[in-house]
């Protein structure tokens, strides 16, 4: 396993920072009373693209040589991680290759388009994303950058956390969502490396609860079916993440559908601020466990705030 | 009509800033790209109870004599202002009596409690409403405060504008919606006071433009349906706000129902807050007359956040 230390990750920090947003930290005075606990909300629905994955992909490239920045990156995904990989790409002057199942809605190759990637479309399996993905690595000699395994990309999803805990050092617990792990791994690093006593906890819906088994198993679980409203936190975890959430992680939540909306209706009516279900799956957490949370002080990270409107009728 | 100076507007602001938040000017890039202009919103979103209704019932109340603090205040609303005279009468340790016709929605009711407010039902006709209303000034004293063809409420509404000029004093233009006419009667009196050269512009949709025949015709015209998304806007001008408009508005622009939902949803999905419909319309506006504001610096009062997501199927 890699070494870990403050110095790599405040220089992760230092290097992104000039294409990041520092995004702010809100509190509701009445999401506090509900939950009987003051919560920092920092959040990254406000980072550039409207998601903390602008942080890893910014890093993930910034750290190849000019010469492999030249050829470009390629990723499969066609959620966020697609989008920060493009926007990353543009704001540097290179290309993105973006791997995307033929069958993404227009919605996802639209917004990549606006970014500025270029999308390959192929067959939607698994097996030939892998393959489209390693048949550009090939021609291209494009970079593959994993949208959460990847030991640059988690470091730059813990820049998040580092920029809560310079703000508010005296945290008890900080807690995010778990999709593929990226954002959760980095997160426990940065806890665990710069937080006074902070312990870092995992929420997650039920219907996709791989890696609350995956803690009690010691494997990686896959998912049977995905049917959650949190659409960011349907993959799975790595074997780069899954270590580090193993070793720093102390517990993982899980939630009901119910819970999470809930939990999003609650900071879009309260706070005024559109969060994408996956980040509601935090707040969730802390309020289905009073008692755990009573009195504490607590961080989350809202990942993000991209929901697509025109599948809202208003 | 009565003389309006500096100094009164000032006072208004200090009486009230102990009671209410000073909202963020927020401003997006990507929006200022595609209105070719500057656009600085003003976000009564994030104000208390959400929305600016907060700053006139505050002053309203304030203004009172110790004496008829005591002895409460009503009006009749079942919308913002219900909500805002509640929470300002509560933060006072005063009473408000709030006449709701017994057809409103339980979710207002509710929040009307929530603020500590006490309903009064009575059946759904403007005149059982203003007779209800009469009977509890006559029973227990109460001032009776108007939604917003009231000066002192007026006023109050005013100072978001005062505050959007003392940090952007070189607008050329400030654009609010028009409801009921006090947004835009103090806004457009603050713009008047405050600004170097800035003009007010009110904002309207198709459906429901009283005020813009209003302005036509000299007289105080009302809407046969009041079939729009922005709820906010459904009420018709006053005798004390009207005169105001008639002398301080530059003009009014009118939108249909689709560029509200688009300046809506272009708001949600790019600035990730959340704004209620009638505040779009001020964007819809802009969107709408692009020669008009092209490379202007544009202020934009964002009027409320409260949008009832119990409506909206997740």
């Amino acid at each position: 396993m890699e070494v870990f230390t403050k110095e790599r990750l405040l220089q992760v920090h230092e290097r992104i920072s000039p294409y990041i947003h520092e995004t702010p930290i809100l509190t509701s005075r009445l999401i506090n009373e509900i939950a009987d606990c003051s919560i920092y909300f920092k959040c990254e629905n406000f980072q550039k693209m409207g998601a903390f994955k602008m942080r890893g992909a910014t890093n993930a490239i910034l750290q190849l040589s000019q010469e492999d920045q030249k050829k470009g990156v390629v990723t499969h995904s066609s959620g966020n991680f697609a989008q920060a990989l493009s926007l990353a790409a543009k704001s540097l002057g290179i290309t993105a290759y973006i791997v995307m199942p033929s069958s993404a809605p227009q919605v996802k190759k639209d917004a990549v388009k606006t970014y500025g990637g270029i999308i390959i479309e192929c067959p939607p399996t698994l097996k030939n994303r892998e393959e489209t993905a390693q048949k550009i690595v090939e021609e291209k000699g494009a970079t593959f950058v994993h949208p959460s395994n990847d030991i640059e990309v988690i470091l730059g999803q813990g820049t998040a956390a580092l920029e809560l805990l310079q703000k508010q050092p005296h945290l008890d617990l900080v807690i995010t969502p778990i999709g593929g792990g990226g954002l959760i791994g980095g997160t426990a690093l940065a806890v665990n490396l710069f937080a006074k006593s902070a312990k870092t906890i995992g929420a997650e819906p039920f219907e996709v609860d791989d890696a609350y088994r995956s803690l009690i198993s010691g494997t990686i679980e896959t998912n049977q079916s995905t049917n959650t409203i949190a659409d960011g936190l349907k993959t799975q975890l790595g074997d780069q993440n899954f270590p580090i959430i193993q070793k720093h992680v102390e517990e993982i939540i899980r939630v009901t559908e119910e819970e999470i909306k809930n939990a999003l209706k609650l900071i879009w009516e309260r706070m005024k601020i559109i969060v994408e279900p996956s980040s509601a799956v935090a707040l969730a957490a802390v309020l289905k466990e009073p008692a755990k949370f009573k009195n504490k002080q607590i961080g989350v990270i809202i990942s993000g705030g991209n929901v697509d409107f025109n599948q809202i009728q208003l």
